[in-house]
């Protein structure tokens, strides 16, 4: 029996960290209740939006961010993990907040990456304008030598920055199209693969025929739930 | 903005606890993140099994229930919602724990079988051994003036039960001939709907072409979900 408690700060989106929550759980290797992972999600919605905070002077989520850490950590969490790229750029300030380990999302998809076999090479990142604006992917991915290629500012306006935002209210369906057409576009413009890197995309790409896509994705809501996997039972 | 905190008591199992955040989220009317319902979930799957214990003089559960309970109040839940059937068993005595209101999933499903126009007559029901024994339903029902029938002992041992612990293994494909099977029976003796008053057996009988089976189902995952949004907006 696993008795390692992962705490997970979601709500940012509540699909996202519920989706989170699923693939925790069927990427578990288990028989029966007892060999599953403990877990508590703190699901704050309520948490200010991250894009907005970063890009246009709103609210800091990080009192928020930090008061869900300590909400998980009075609840007995062992370790954190936060199914939400952009909230990233406050990793830092949030780790100093807490005694518990923190994973971090691009490590998992990084990691994701050279198990899916691509260790090299030029790379497409979709994420929200936070996310790609404070570089998080940039620095660490070109840091382990991959060349890293994002969206124009014309394609995140008329089809990422969408697409994320029908997912947030809840319509999949019809975030697919707009998504799926800006990692087509990074695919012909030479990336190796494409990660998905705001957990609001994998839901959106996942509602359609995402196979005709072309290229290898990178879920970044699976390669935490295997990081927190490895976590658990490590 | 929602301020209401839903505490949500899960892990029995953790996939039907993970598809009612889902569900809670898809069922929320939203347009953003932020219009969508605060929970804490209580993921933890080291519960001991409610069947055996009720059945077969295993632990009880009480103590981890009521320390999952204690969690999500010091969280900061305002009430709490149990996504599994067969913890409606001890519904009295934890509720005499703790002073949030708890929901209760029974009261849920019946409140579905009238959204579904279903105001009378035979109604099936499929559930854990201990559910049935304990008459979780067939009491709640029969005093709403329903007739309830459940699937025979043979049908338990050879479709019921092994179709619930095939969703506890994450094997929901193979859960789906079983519980569809269990399900065409009891609509072959006349139920004019058919309650899944398990959490795992809506995930079982969605992974499969469900229609076919030719009866109105009560989702107990959907009805308590949409139980708890009626509490967060009420």
């Amino acid at each position: 029996m696993v008795d390692k408690v992962l705490g997970v700060l979601g709500g940012m989106g509540p699909l996202a960290s519920a989706q989170f929550m699923l693939r925790l759980t069927l990427l578990t290797p288990a028989g029966r209740d007892q060999d599953h992972i403990p877990a508590v999600l703190w699901s704050d919605p309520r948490v200010p939006d991250r894009t907005l905070a970063r890009l246009h002077g709103g609210e800091s989520p990080l009192p928020a961010l930090a008061r869900g850490v300590a909400g998980l950590a009075a609840a007995g969490a062992g370790a954190i993990a936060i199914p939400c790229n952009t909230a990233h750029g406050w990793f830092d300030e949030l780790r100093a907040t807490t005694a518990l380990p923190v994973l971090h999302i691009v490590d998992a998809a990084a990691e994701d990456l050279a198990r899916q076999g691509i260790k090299g090479g030029r790379i497409g990142v979709m994420g929200t304008a936070a996310t790609l604006a404070m570089r998080l992917y940039q620095d660490r991915l070109e840091a382990l030598g991959y060349e890293v290629i994002v969206p124009g500012a014309a394609e995140m306006e008329a089809l990422v920055s969408p697409g994320i935002a029908r997912v947030k209210a809840n319509d999949v369906a019809g975030a697919y199209a707009p998504l799926a057409e800006a990692a087509g576009i990074l695919r012909q413009r030479g990336a190796a693969a494409v990660v998905l890197g705001c957990t609001e995309i994998p839901l959106g790409i996942q509602a359609g025929p995402h196979a005709e896509i072309g290229v290898p994705l990178v879920d970044t809501i699976d390669a935490l739930a295997l990081a927190a996997i490895r976590w658990a039972r490590g």
